[in-house]
């Protein structure tokens, strides 16, 4: 039978850290921490579990957790969601970004994506049976290309995918950004998609630019973030959508039938935790180490430092070293010099090459050190 | 914007559940057990968050549970799917229904289901941009009308969804039927989705008639199924596809973008358990007197019980009492004395009336008792 999806080989992260385990490298490729997270979430949970909180979760997500989301954005961005007609609770933040796909976008429409981008738009906008119109990012400054933007919304534009803080790139919108885009969508009917799972790794003082900072923006948008990122969980895949009730009276029909309700004690356990502040108030400075010293080790290798400004990845140039396109280079430095890291290659529809690559820094200091040995000797 | 899935409202679960929940109701309605499962596989989750395993599985499935599900299905069913390319594991069998119809169908194949079906297929095809062709069961006894069926096959069939032990009617197919079925399909390439939740829920001494145990139709497979039922976890949400290795291979292609991956420390737990075949072993024996208790109950109502063969549902035809719709029936029952059921009515994409509605008898025998003295009284 024919494909769905022909262009869909197995992700490069699968590739990676298949890789890695291969070898023995250093996995720096697949965005993960290698390192535990607070015993207290996962005394919650298992305290849920023991409380018989074993059967299906509400459709739209566990009472409490929608009500502790609606009460954390709040306070993060100044936004109220109602929690019973306007979050919903997703199996990871993939799961919400291909609902608000699937729910938005029918057969003809088009779909704005900025290039590099998460490798799981393109073929959920293909499922939905729309077409990806890509705008490259400028880089390797990876700044939104205003110009080009505007140009490429047409009528068929249905949705607008937006990603802040940026993965691969760790760049960060800013408030000028926001206010850019939506003067550009004014007047149109394009929705907006933001991607915010790294929402609280922001470094150097910066505040997140959430959409739902941006009441003209946020009316118009599904906003998605995830826990896996914030509290070193990225294997519980608990994700939500923020969206205006008539855009989340959609998604959660698509949700309801994709996979109808998401683990419930996980969902009880980290509606507790919630009400804490800390880790999240605490995690820019947290991963600002991390990459600091990961940035400080490798001041002393051939590799050229992009600007990380969110996320917990680490772009470098590496065009001193080598001149092998992206793919390659990754796949060398793992089997040859024992580091895993991803090609931002894989992150465009037609592979583009710019010498670039990503490692993340969400490691152990031993890991980083490890890595950074093997690096500076290249 | 044009809502993708116009049909759709709220599903018929989560309308009875609120219903019940709002008027003190017992709750027959939603499937879901009111007894606590194994404390053991509580620990092993517990255990297994403890012990690190909180980040991303792989995509297909952590290995020791695609394992462990392959020897289980090898040991019920004798027939052994390759753990690495024949077993994928999805955030329930919700996900897994919808990642099989969503990599096969494409827009303008036909997809037959057969009514009563469970309530995610039609959405899950109509987001495929298929067209459901349905079949009705015969009613009362809800067999296949093969002469039909065979007539429905056509030129764009691309899939057939069946699913024994059967939701919402309680009745199995035999392996009469799974061999019509190979020879009806011999020649064609319509491909089968086999729905096998309840395959540990069949009673009276008779075997789960798995498409596992039929080669040829298993060659044209996804078989579904999933922990819930079987472990009265139906809200921890892990399912999985068996089926061939190139159907396999476009599943995963959505699965990877759909959700990803699935919750690690879930996996990790019920790969252990499930190496002890004790709880599947014993669970007909433990649903089927459940289900006596509930029919020894009624059998002093007006209630007519239908036969039930399998899954923890009992359908009854409440004729005798009552000449309402069943929706009407089953929401008058529910509000005015005190126990919720399903209309069997809404398990059709135009809803027909027969004048059945389902009870799910998963509950602890004072629950059964409470909702039996009320539906006496009728
Ligand atoms: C879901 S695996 C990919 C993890 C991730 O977000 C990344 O490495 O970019
Ligand atoms: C996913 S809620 C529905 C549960 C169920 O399978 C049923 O009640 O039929």
């Amino acid at each position: 039978f024919p494909s769905r999806l022909p262009n869909v080989g197995t992700t490069i992260f699968t590739v990676m850290s298949a890789l890695a385990a291969k070898t023995g490298a250093v996995n720096l490729g697949q965005g993960f921490p290698d390192f535990d997270c607070d015993a207290a979430l996962l005394d919650a949970v298992s305290k849920a579990m023991r409380d018989g909180h074993n059967q299906y979760a509400p459709m739209a997500g566990a009472q409490p957790l929608r009500h502790a989301i609606s009460k954390k954005i709040a306070a993060c961005y100044g936004r109220t969601y109602d929690p019973d007609t306007e979050i919903t609770v997703t199996a990871g933040a993939t799961e919400a970004l291909t609902n608000a796909i699937l729910c938005s976008v029918s057969p003809g429409d088009e779909v704005i994506v900025l290039e590099p981008c998460y490798d799981s738009y393109v073929p959920a906008i293909e499922l939905a049976g729309g077409t990806a119109v890509t705008v490259s990012l400028n880089v390797p400054e990876y700044s939104i290309p205003f110009d080009k933007l505007a140009a490429a919304i047409g009528p068929r534009t249905r949705l607008l995918i937006i990603n802040t803080p940026h993965n691969p790139t760790g760049r960060i919108l800013h408030g000028d950004d926001m206010r850019r885009l939506a003067e550009m969508l004014r007047g149109t009917d394009v929705l907006v998609l933001s991607d915010e799972v790294y929402e609280h790794m922001v470094f150097d003082g910066v505040a997140h630019e959430s959409v739902a900072r941006h009441p003209e923006l946020a009316a118009r948008s599904f906003v998605v973030s995830s826990f896996g990122k914030t509290y070193h969980t990225t294997g519980w895949k608990i994700g939500y959508v923020a969206a205006p009730a008539p855009l989340s009276a959609e998604l959660r029909k698509v949700h309801q039938f994709n996979t109808f309700s998401v683990n419930t004690p996980m969902q009880i356990g980290l509606a507790q935790h919630l009400g804490n502040p800390a880790p999240y108030r605490d995690l820019p400075a947290f991963y600002a180490r991390k990459r600091d010293h990961f940035r400080t080790g490798l001041a002393a290798s051939r590799f050229k430092l992009l600007p990380c400004e969110g996320t917990y990845f680490q772009c470098v140039d590496y065009s001193a070293i080598s001149s092998m396109p992206e793919a390659e280079f990754a796949q060398w430095l793992t089997t040859e010099h024992g580091v895993a890291a991803i090609p931002v290659s894989a992150f465009y529809r037609e592979p583009r090459d710019s010498g670039i690559v990503r490692f993340c820094f969400a490691k152990r200091e031993e890991t980083l050190d490890a890595a950074i040995a093997k690096l500076v000797r290249l």
